[in-house]
C-alpha cells in the first residue's frame, strides 16, 4: 500500500480536519465531531435542508457537495463504511431550517439502515424527513429493477438538482419529487483499470491483471458485468455509453447533461479523450449535450478508471442544473 | 501500461479535441492546429498577452490556465515534449493585442530554445516579446543557483499573478516585473510514490519499490534529492515544508499562499491530510496562510505523490492573487 498518510485509523479524521482548517468559512463541525459537517455560511429560514452521507474515500463525494445550491450537511464514515445513525440525526437537527430535511444518498445497505434510524430519531423531535436514494449505476441491477441499483457519480446530479430546488424555496415534497425525477433520468456506467486500497485493510480491494479492465465495477470494487482485456478508449466509451443510452432509453431529440468522472488515478487527459468519443456518439444519435462536466466528482481513492453519466433534461431540470452552486470543491455560476 | 486511450501517437491530439469539443465558448484552435490554443472570449485592446506552453501530460497545466485573468494562449507538445517554435510563434501572433506578449513557462531546455526562436520570429513581425521562466522547484538546483531550477506547480501562481496584472492593464514591462516577483517568492518541493508512463514509451518512466518514495522528484520523473522508505505523511510534509521555508527563507510574520498539489493518482483525502500538517507547521512558525489551494494543479499523468508550494505575498501580490480568474479548469471569484 502506497499512501501518504499517518495511522490508518486516523485517515478519515485527519482528512476532515484538513478540510475544516482549509475552508472554515464554508464548512464546520457539529459538536466538534468530525463526522458531522454542515455549511458554515448563513442559513435561510424555511429552506428545505438536504442531508447526505456515506463512507470516506470518494472525495469530492460526499462532503464536497455541502455548499450553496447543494447539500446542507453530511455525515462522514470511515473509508467505504457507513457513518452512524446518531451522527446523521445530529446533522439533521443542525441543518433543519423548519421546513424539513431530505436524506439524499446512494443506495447502500448500511446507509439505508442508518439513515432510516436517523429518520426515526428526527421524527420524534418533530423534524419532517423524506428520503431519495440515488440508484444510477446501470451495472448493479438489471433493467426493471432500477430501484435495486447502487448510487455512484449520479449523486452529483441529485445534489445539484435538489440543492437548487431547495434554494428556490421548493417545499420538502417538491424537493423530493424533483430529486427523484433527476434520479429517474440519470444513468451511469463505470470501468475500472486498477484497484484501490482501503487504508485500514492495507491491501488492494481486488486484483486485476496488468492487461485487464472491468466494465461496470462499483465504486467500492463491487463486481462489474464484464472483465476483459484492455480495449481502446473509443471501444470502452462506445460500449458503456450504448448500455446507458439503451437503459433509460435516451432518444433522438433528447437533451442531456453528461458527466465524465475520473475514479481517482486516471489523468484528466484520458477523461477528455473519453469525452471526445462520447460527444461524437451522442451527436450521431441526435442527443444534444446541454451541459458537460468533466473531472473527478466521485472517486474510489486511487482507483484508475472512469465513469460516464447521462442526465435527461426537461425545462425544470435545466433551470435547476444551471442554478448557482458552490462549495470548496465545486463551483458553478457563482455570483 | 494501463491507460484508457487509443493510439499512443494520437494521445495529445485527442485530448485537445476533447477539450475543444467540451469548452468551445472558452478555447479555440489557431488555424485548426490543435497545438495552438487561445482564448475564445472577447479580447481587450492593448492588454498585454500571456503565452505559455510545454508538453502534454500535466493537466490542468498548461492549457488549463488559458482563460480570463490567466494566460491568453498555449502551445501544446506531445506528452512531456516541448512544442515547436513555429507553433509558439503562431500563438504569439494570434493573442497579441498590440501591447506585446509575455512568454511565461517552466524552465526546461526544449521550451527555452523554442520560445527563444519564437521570440525572434515575433520580433521580426514587430511584436514585442518578453519572457519570465518559472523556477520554483527547490530540489532541482541548490540555493544560490535559483535561476537553474525547473518550473513545477509554482507555474500556477505565475499565471495567476501575471494574468491578473495583464487584465488590470499593466504594461508589458510591469507584467514581466510582477511575474518575476511572483517567481522569486515561490518555492516548491514534491514527493513521488509511483511512476507515470508516457503513452508513446509504453513503460514506466522510472521504477520505485513498493515501500519507497522519492523526495524532490521532478514532474517528468527527474531525479530527486532522496530516495527513502515510505514515511508518514506528517514526516514527509515536515521535511518538504522545512526545506521550502529555509530556502527563500519564509520568516515569522510573512503572509503566504500555499498550494498542495496532487501529481495525478493521489486521492484528495491525502492532500487534505498533508494540508492539515502544513497549516500547523506554518502556524507554529508564525507564517500566516492568506489563501490556500488544494487539488490537482500540475500533474504527471498517473504519478502518485504531491507537491507543496509557498508564495510569499506583499500587498500587490495579494491584490493580484485575489483577482477574478476563470478557465474551464480553474475558477476563482468569478463575477
Amino acid at each position: 500500500m502506497k499512501k501518504l498518510m499517518n495511522k490508518a485509523q486516523d485517515f478519515a479524521r485527519e482528512t476532515i480536519e484538513g478540510i475544516i482548517l482549509a475552508h472554515p468559512e464554508s464548512l464546520k463541525m457539529v459538536n466538534d465531531n468530525f463526522r458531522c459537517i454542515v455549511r458554515a455560511d448563513e442559513r435561510k429560514a424555511n429552506k428545505v435542508a438536504i442531508a447526505t452521507g456515506g463512507g470516506s474515500g470518494h472525495l469530492p463525494t460526499f462532503l464536497g457537495y455541502v455548499g450553496y445550491g447543494l447539500a446542507d450537511g453530511v455525515t462522514v464514515g470511515n473509508v467505504f463504511a457507513s457513518p452512524s445513525a446518531e451522527c446523521m440525526y445530529e446533522v439533521d437537527k443542525a441543518i433543519n431550517n423548519g421546513a424539513g430535511v431530505l436524506h439524499l444518498y446512494g443506495r447502500y445497505g448500511g446507509d439505508i439502515m442508518n439513515f432510516g434510524m436517523a429518520e426515526e430519531f428526527a421524527s420524534l423531535d418533530g423534524i419532517e424527513v423524506e428520503e431519495v436514494l440515488v440508484t444510477d449505476d446501470v451495472a448493479s441491477a438489471p433493467k426493471g429493477e432500477e430501484d435495486k441499483r447502487r448510487g455512484v457519480a449520479g449523486l452529483f446530479y441529485a445534489y445539484k438538482i435538489a440543492g437548487a430546488a431547495a434554494e428556490k424555496m421548493y417545499s420538502l415534497k417538491e424537493v423530493k419529487e424533483v430529486a427523484q425525477k433527476a434520479v429517474n433520468n440519470t444513468r451511469t456506467m463505470g470501468v475500472a483499470l486498477s484497484s484501490c486500497t482501503v487504508p485500514e485493510a492495507g491491501k488492494p480491494t481486488f486484483t486485476i491483471d496488468d492487461d485487464e479492465m472491468e466494465i461496470g465495477m462499483g465504486i467500492h470494487g463491487e463486481p462489474g458485468i464484464e472483465r476483459t482485456k484492455l480495449k481502446t478508449s473509443d471501444e470502452v466509451v462506445e460500449q458503456m455509453l450504448n448500455r446507458i443510452i439503451e437503459d433509460l432509453p435516451y432518444e433522438s431529440g433528447d437533451e442531456v447533461s453528461i458527466l465524465v468522472n475520473g475514479l481517482g488515478a486516471t489523468p484528466l487527459e484520458e477523461l477528455y479523450i473519453a469525452y471526445r468519443k462520447a460527444s461524437k456518439i451522442l451527436e450521431e444519435k441526435n442527443i444534444k449535450i446541454y451541459r458537460n462536466y468533466i473531472g473527478e466528482f466521485a472517486t474510489s481513492m486511487e482507483m484508475a478508471g472512469l465513469s460516464i453519466t447521462l442526465l435527461k433534461l426537461d425545462s425544470e431540470l435545466k433551470e435547476l442544473l444551471d442554478f448557482e452552486a458552490y462549495s470548496p470543491f465545486f463551483q458553478q455560476n457563482r455570483k
